[in-house]
């Protein structure tokens, strides 16, 4: 999908809703675990309660590949659920020298249909490029997340005396555009979010950390919109798992839609 | 495995040599495109012809997820078909917030039964220690790497004047000991080995970078090692693909037994 599409399905949708599919076996209704695919089961009404709302799914790698070769079988079908007009993310937080990239993109790009996966940074500019060689395919670079580790090395000041994921933000900028990457942005305070908007003005925004996770949607909607949206907020949890009975799926629906109507709102306030 | 196993595999087979288990059905023999699993056929090949050099075996896990789940089936026959007393590493390179990395953990050290698995570092602290808290069980963090990117940002100085990943070898001993950590260092001129050694003196050291990447073993030993050896050197390409004929186990044999009696030698000069 290209930048242009994304953003009409933003302003037709009036969202920037991305829904994570962080899909537990544990977690969802027990009635679902007599279905064979108890995960796709679950993903398939999560989907169709929540499509008019969301512009992008995206399943977390890691809740697949934990149940063995069976998950991804449930990977494959859930994205080859998704209708087509909804941008996908691999939440994969991929990276690995030149060749190795490039079995990932092929994996995530080819194997799978993805739009767009994450990718780490720390091994540098080979590690990434691999994923930018493949046409309306996006790399969603990380560059300053939302986890307590976040302090540890992303925001070590360098000698130029800048945080390293404004590194990140500005070399990056070499390998890639804002029309094949984005980067995932878990600031949720309004001056945090503004600093990381001055480095990369025209990217979009991958939002993780508003919902379960804190943080206000006015705040990212405020200090990180620009011209054409350039944000993408997940909720994953709050969607999910809104209910624990039959009636998820309505639950879940309810969420994604008031989360979406605040959405719509800030889009005219901030974006028009 | 414990660290003194792993150094006792050493001493017993004067090896440390690391098989890189980076298969790719473009490069196997053609006359193993007719089995039913050509990648696990290919592999048990080598394994057999192997192990008697070898103490430790990584599969790449890029290479399997490429093929889809039937990649993954063979990632997990070749690992049970690897004996018990070697070493086994994913080199999968993952890291995510802890929920996520909890479960990547349990794909590789459980639904799996790797004893390690390459984490990257950029995430910190919480992406990092869910795969420590598993008994006898390893993380290998990046450091530094041996590609071209690993100059982009590992090597940036900090206002304290060190490099990004000095800053990771130090941060991290406060999460894990020389007893469940080990480092990917894909230094090759002995100088800068010598270096990272200074930041971590105990841990072992998972060296890429050694054959068909280029470097020299005689300096990676000699400026690396410690009196428990405190490497793993592995070699991929140069082993796997030595033959493209039906005598490839052979010369596989032949490559890792060359290797190991290099390493035979470089143990009694430099850890005895």
């Amino acid at each position: 999908m290209d930048k242009q599409t994304l953003y009409n399905n933003i302003k037709q949708k009036s969202s920037f809703l991305c829904v994570g599919l962080d899909t537990d076996l544990e977690k969802i209704p027990s009635h679902l675990l007599k279905e064979k695919d108890p995960i796709f089961a679950f993903n398939k009404q999560i989907i169709d309660n929540t499509a008019d709302y969301a512009v992008a799914y995206k399943p977390n790698i890691a809740f697949y590949e934990a149940l063995g070769p069976s998950g991804w079988e449930s990977l494959q079908k859930t994205l080859d659920y998704i209708p087509k007009d909804i941008f996908t993310i691999a939440d994969a937080k991929r990276g690995d020298i030149g060749n190795t990239s490039k079995l990932y993109a092929k994996a995530f790009f080819e194997v799978m249909n993805f739009d767009s996966i994450t990718v780490a940074p720390y091994m540098g500019e080979d590690s990434v490029s691999p994923f930018l060689e493949f046409e309306d395919k996006w790399v969603i670079l990380l560059a300053l997340t939302s986890n307590a580790g976040s302090h540890d090395f992303q925001v070590l000041n360098s000698e130029q005396n800048k945080p390293l994921f404004a590194h990140v933000l500005e070399k990056s900028q070499q390998w890639g555009t804002d029309q094949n990457m984005m980067y995932v942005v878990g600031a949720t305070r309004g001056e945090k979010i503004a600093e990381v908007r001055k480095y990369a003005p025209d990217h979009f925004f991958l939002v993780p950390g508003v919902g379960a996770q804190g943080g206000s949607l006015e705040e990212v909607a405020k200090y990180g919109m620009n011209s054409t949206c350039g944000l993408l907020v997940n909720s994953s949890r709050g969607i999910l798992y809104a209910s624990s009975g039959d009636d998820f799926g309505n639950a879940a629906s309810k969420e994604a839609q008031k989360l979406q109507q605040e959405m719509a709102s800030l889009l005219e306030q901030y974006c028009s």
